[in-house]
């Protein structure tokens, strides 16, 4: 399949700048890309590798406009042009509504039959399954969870009982929601297992990666706000409440009862303590540890986590340490051959 | 399902201050409970909180006996107690006895009539299973495994060939036991697997969270004591030795060989290093970096991680480096202008 | 099953220094060991466990030639030695080709009638399965993926679509390859998700360890080069580049776009940001936080991480701060007397 550069504008709402009759192939990175390709410079810095590439065409933003010596796609918001071009040339895989044979459905469940259940899926009594929602092979749903519509939950994606997804969340493989948090009262017995009695809910548009854990709530609600999105392997203890439109990288660790304010942004493998605060827009660097609470719009580094332009002033300062106490040294020296002298 | 708070306080042993006739309907969070409900204060400083509930009534400790204005059920152990009610209001599922259709179990197997075997489990040959258990839907359980009563094995949990699970695990989804260990010997042509042919061996009583790796021992087994609690996406290393009542939290990595005593507590992400020895009753704060043995009773932060005081004391030493900087420019400057006017 | 030592020495090339007619019941670790087993020596740290274990014979390289009262197994590489021994005491289990009556294989799937499918596998259409390969129960393969020879996917293994896997790979239960990168693009109303259309590639003689998740490139490849080892619960970004031969350990992270040499070597926890380029050969201590491109040869450890010497020197410099500063204040209150004293 191709298209005229003139039609992938179109799509996009953007112009051209060069030949729109160019036949173009397929969409590819710019190292890879050929002259029957597009590829797409969504970055200044990345001007340089552009420069070189072999592609017919590229897709840029209109800093770039009037680049010469090179057929131009302009759109006002590139990487939303991109993601379009993308979806034309590599259409999602369509999943048929109905149930595989071996899936193993409650008949108290309630599934929407447009919802494709896959091979060996297993639904409990009371769950109720949105329409268009796609549950891939041998993912497990507890009781009365709720589904929204146009879900997409990868193979081996597991719902413990009760837990509530909001539409259109893409759940990658592996994920489980829901399960027991981590609550114990000790005393000289050993540890006592505190039944969690909650649940875990994700609003709508939330996003959860490969093996990614979220607990329930002891009592109450563990919840996900709306459009956040959370990568592989990050855990969400009990009671975590994480709010609208926040990015979670990978290997994220929350303790218990901590809030997330929206917009929140956390590294790789920040991890953040229990009962804390972060307020609306925090940022924390990769492997930043957040002992305390944050107010609106900090942005951290560090472990403990402080400002980042505090935390750059101190790995600068380690840095200097030698050098610091060379000097103290030869202070040091010239006191003491001043008593001498004295 | 409605109790009277009297109730209540004879089902844990405790007592009334105010109406015992009072009906509860939920046990619910402070902030969430009504005049229907009773809530708890099991730490002093929650007491404000408490006030401004809308709880009808208390479960409280005995140093807040006495509280005024609310009807009380104080409580020698309220942690405890705490449990007993959770479990009152919400009984634990019960899983009848038997094995669903769907589930391929080894005739070789010895499965006790009153184990619950769920959808689409897998038991090899050799596999003992104890009485009460259940294995929930998509569990692997290899050969020659053995797992005593009482346990509870979420979906997706997976047993290598040989496993030994004591009597009342409870295992998260997707936590694997006695995988291969990560064992290579390295040459110039490159890295040959070590066959790992030793055993994982839970004790009684251990409880694994969600895809929690557990690696066996090359030789040997790798062991986690009677009563220790292991949270989510953790990961043992071959050979590792676990002490009794030990509580590992979220993302805590222990490399290989390494030996824990009884009561070592490690909060969230903590790494130690391969062939270490913690004592006895060691405790890490979150992140901490363990890279030597630690003597028994040891309270520790940082990476390295050392005495938690002394981490403290460095914490505030670095933040004040800056002003060491400025104080020994300082002395240099009134030291030239000095060795000037000399 | 017992073997004289001289057959051991025989089979791994080696010799006898003693009783070549001992016999030997097993392989275990010194301190298991009694007098019908052999044990092993392999590093001369660990000779004076060795002189208190009670194994009948030890196997030892050339440098622990000549010990005197114990019979020995002398071998030129005593690893490889202990791996072939391990091997003849505990062959791995053999998988007969075949697939289990329960699994859902693709008529438009292509399985080498060697290859063995385990209790509910799952192998998408256009999938082409190798000689000799195991996949073990409830593993999901997606559609157009290929496995090379002598493969072995422990349960619950999942491979999202287009995921190549050389030959001879050992991937550990739950591990995911494949999944959907993290990419987005946000504006005011969001994140948007950029579909994620490459795939992921596994050179030969790759392992991969539990509940690890490796994902697919947004276009073009995520490559993990021959030879190379993986541990549990890694993440690798999308179009992360894993030269050959690497070690990766438990819980190391690596962020999308990272291009890493051969034989680089990343210890437990190791995060890696993105975008970065690692040379041929660099080493990482467990917790280290690499920020920087790194040079070929680099060995490096601490947050952020420098040479490991210099990271050395500063832990050391750190510890003297508190000193630094008592002699900071003796300098100025010496200065402050002098000044008086003038």
């Amino acid at each position: 399949m191709s298209y005229r550069l003139a039609e992938l504008a179109a799509l996009v709402g953007g112009r051209v700048e060069g030949d729109g009759e160019r036949p173009i192939a397929a969409l590819r990175a710019l190292e890879n890309a050929g002259p029957d390709d597009l590829s797409f410079v969504t970055n200044a810095k990345f001007k340089a590798l552009a420069e070189s590439s072999a592609a017919g065409a590229l897709l840029v933003g209109k800093s770039l406009a009037g680049w010469s010596g090179r057929d131009l796609l302009v759109a006002d918001e590139p990487q939303l042009a991109l993601i379009r071009i993308l979806e034309l040339f590599h259409p999602a895989p369509a999943y048929p509504g109905g149930a595989h044979p071996t899936a193993v459905v409650s008949p108290a469940a309630t599934v929407d039959p447009s919802a494709h259940l896959g091979p060996y899926v297993v639904v409990g009594e009371g769950t109720r399954i949105g329409a268009r929602v796609a549950i891939l092979a041998h993912s497990v749903i507890g009781r009365d969870c709720t589904i929204g519509d146009d879900c997409l939950l990868h193979p081996h994606t597991v719902l413990y009982d009760r837990t509530s997804v909001g539409a259109r969340a893409v759940v990658q493989a592996g994920a489980v929601l829901g399960s027991d948090g981590f609550g114990y009262a000790s005393d000289a017995r050993g540890h006592h297992r505190i039944p969690q009695v909650g649940r875990v809910v994700l609003e709508d548009d939330v996003d959860i990666g490969v093996n990614t854990a979220i607990d329930r709530a002891t009592l109450g609600e563990t919840r996900v706000g709306a459009g956040t999105k959370i990568d592989n392997l990050v855990q969400l203890g009990h009671n975590v409440q994480v709010g609208k439109h926040c990015i979670l990288c990978g290997h994220v660790g929350i303790a218990g009862s901590t809030r997330l304010g929206d917009r929140v942004v956390l590294a790789g493998a920040v991890g953040v303590g229990d009962h804390l605060e972060l307020g609306d827009g925090v940022q924390a660097a990769g492997r930043a540890g957040i002992r305390q609470s944050l107010p609106p719009g900090a942005i951290v580094n560090g472990d403990p986590a402080v400002d980042i332009r505090l935390w750059r002033r101190r790995v600068t300062l380690i840095a200097h340490l030698e050098e610091m106490r060379h000097r103290l040294r030869a202070i040091e020296r010239r006191l003491a051959t001043k008593g001498e002298e004295g």
